[in-house]
């Protein structure tokens, strides 16, 4: 059984999913990757979303680094790396979110997360390479990505009187993400100190008698729940940043937020799978009232490669059969609405029933990430089971 | 025919959806209206989402100067107008996007349109009231944001070297939406120019093969059609702009641009509307390449409402019978799926299929607006003709 999921993972992922990217991806003329892949590869937007430019990065440096020492993958990371040090600064340090093909700035979005995923491009670059640069843009972004979390007039989003200081899961999740790729590769006290205000952080977020994570908690006492922010859950969410708790937990072992980390799988899972349809939905509103999100209860391919990583992840520590139940779910789920064994790679968005709305492989928000980080990590936690 | 259209859309404005906005969205406690209402009118945020106080603003005053001098419409008004003239200013002189209940600001959006909407309340109010301070203030905040869209580093959305200078469709509808209704009341040679600008502004927008008006153009020679942004179509957008500029032609009459006006819409029809499932799209790419919007398939409530008003006014004007054609097929469509008897108000978000897919009868972007607009338009013109 799990050999079966390991192979498919391996095919998926070594013959489809990786060759897929590696060959409309490139922009070998002006740098940095196409992300908006129609369903055969067709480019139609040519320009560079910087989440997308870092995650690839990371992705192609991550197969070079634990797969395989194949100088293509290296070489692709290069094309990145080179195209978002050069292009991806605005004026104050900061990171824009896209610039048109040739690298002039698009468009700059007051959030933190393309720096986020740009530091761990880096970061994984320089693992690959031993080249100090890399390492130390890496950890100068990541202190200044901290600076942007807590403040965010930083990053010219005003702090009003009317929103409360919210703790926000998105943000709880990438500052334990990058600090756990930081810690094996240098010795600094704070990182065990950020991990802990992360595992504080997701217990904040933490509903036991639902077992889900959502989305906005406040940081002080005031109540939240007569806005839609404060109902808000997202199962694939909920579930990565569960997946992460549990790597996380490596670092600062604690039994009880291991119970809570599992809880949180399963009880994204249950509140999250469409009993009518199957699969999982993107939002819920946790009172059952209307969601403001239009695309709600559309099916997202990557919530479903959290799911399914989650669910390796669980079953690997825990042995328990609940989790290969799940599993085949899921999987099958996925491999039946996303997967395009035709053109190669995961197609990312089925309407509710399942039927695939969009045709692309790759757009604004998905690049060469979650599939491939999910196959990846499947693999590597199925080896060593 | 004409009389049970007229019959139809009077009903449902007076006996359904003005009694469910005056019954469920005034907050007679903060002041303002609340918006965000689930099917039988409870309230799921209580944030005021300022494009929908203005809106609502003058759909009440409206209401008042045009239908019947009731006490109660212009009390809904003041209670709105209260409200933004207390609230809705940042320290520059913008407008905030959302506040809570009680009038804190909550998130400023970097754009025009919630200043806009204002802009309309206050000026309507002024109509009905005759009170010189309204007219001031709505003709202060025109001007500033003929400015704000002009310079978009006023509204801190910084200009980027990457993004070509573009003509946005909503603006250039928003500044002749504004002009119209400043000219009945205020003499002043520049709005001529304005509408001017705009009709040329309206014709840089139209692609004379397929008979529609994109979202996206460019101010100068570039070519952007490489990105999903210079293949964007709006069926709904660009049918309300298309009326918008036959109430525009009234004021600068032109025959080409009547033509114009009048083949955007059927064009917009055709292209617009789901062969399969019924219904006009909400988003889709000109090439048929994949939209980045995730809900472009789905029908929206306003792109029919806009629909039905734009082919009673072409019929109107025009006699041919054309339009009757598609004025039943989208009456019968948006009847058969938008409107619910049973709570009035129309529901607001179906999927492609035609499905409701939120129970909302007002959110953070519907309000008290599209519906009771279009039927007041429709019922104005239909008596007239």
């Amino acid at each position: 059984m799990l050999d079966t999921y390991r192979e498919c993972y391996r095919k998926d992922l070594l013959d489809s999913v990786v060759p897929f990217w590696l060959k409309h991806s490139l922009d070998h003329e002006c740098g940095g990757y196409f992300t908006c892949l129609d369903r055969d590869g067709t480019v139609f937007d040519t320009k560079k979303y910087l989440w997308l430019q870092g995650r690839a990065i990371w992705m192609f440096a991550r197969l070079y680094n634990e797969v395989e020492r194949r100088q293509e993958w290296l070489d692709a990371a290069t094309l990145g790396v080179e195209f978002i040090r050069k292009h991806m600064w605005d004026e104050k340090g900061r990171v824009y979110f896209s610039l048109t093909r040739e690298g002039k700035p698009f468009f700059y979005q007051r959030k933190p997360y393309a720096a986020v995923f740009c530091m761990m491009g880096l970061l994984e670059y320089y693992k690959a390479t031993g080249e100090r640069v890399y390492f130390d843009e890496a950890v100068d972004l990541y202190w200044r990505i901290g600076e942007w979390v807590k403040n965010p007039a930083l990053m010219d989003r005003p702090v009003l009187e009317g929103a409360p200081s919210l703790s926000n899961l998105a943000n709880v999740m990438v500052l334990a993400g990058m600090t756990l790729e930081l810690m094996p590769v240098h010795d600094d006290p704070r990182y065990l100190q950020v991990l802990q205000q992360a595992a504080e952080g997701v217990v904040r977020h933490y509903l036991p008698d639902r077992r889900i994570l959502i989305e906005n908690v406040p940081l002080s006492g005031e109540r939240i729940d007569e806005w839609p922010e404060g109902r808000l859950f997202s199962p694939g969410h909920s579930i990565e940043v569960a997946w992460f708790l549990l790597h996380l937990l490596e670092r600062l072992p604690d039994e009880s937020l291991r119970r809570l980390a599992l809880d949180a799988i399963e009880g994204s899972l249950e509140m999250g799978w469409d009993p009518e349809y199957g699969g999982l939905y993107y939002f819920m509103d946790i009172q059952g009232k209307p969601t403001l999100q239009l695309e709600a209860s559309m099916k997202l391919w990557w919530v479903h490669t959290e799911a399914i990583y989650a669910l390796v992840l669980a079953y690997t520590l825990t042995h328990e059969p609940r989790w290969l139940e799940w599993l085949e779910r899921v999987h099958t789920y996925a491999y039946q609405h996303f997967a395009d064994p035709e053109y190669g790679e995961w197609f990312g968005y089925c309407d509710r029933y399942g039927k695939v709305t969009h045709t692309l492989k790759g757009g604004s928000y998905k690049g060469f990430f979650h599939v491939p980080r999910s196959l990846l990590f499947s693999i590597q936690r199925l080896e060593s089971a």
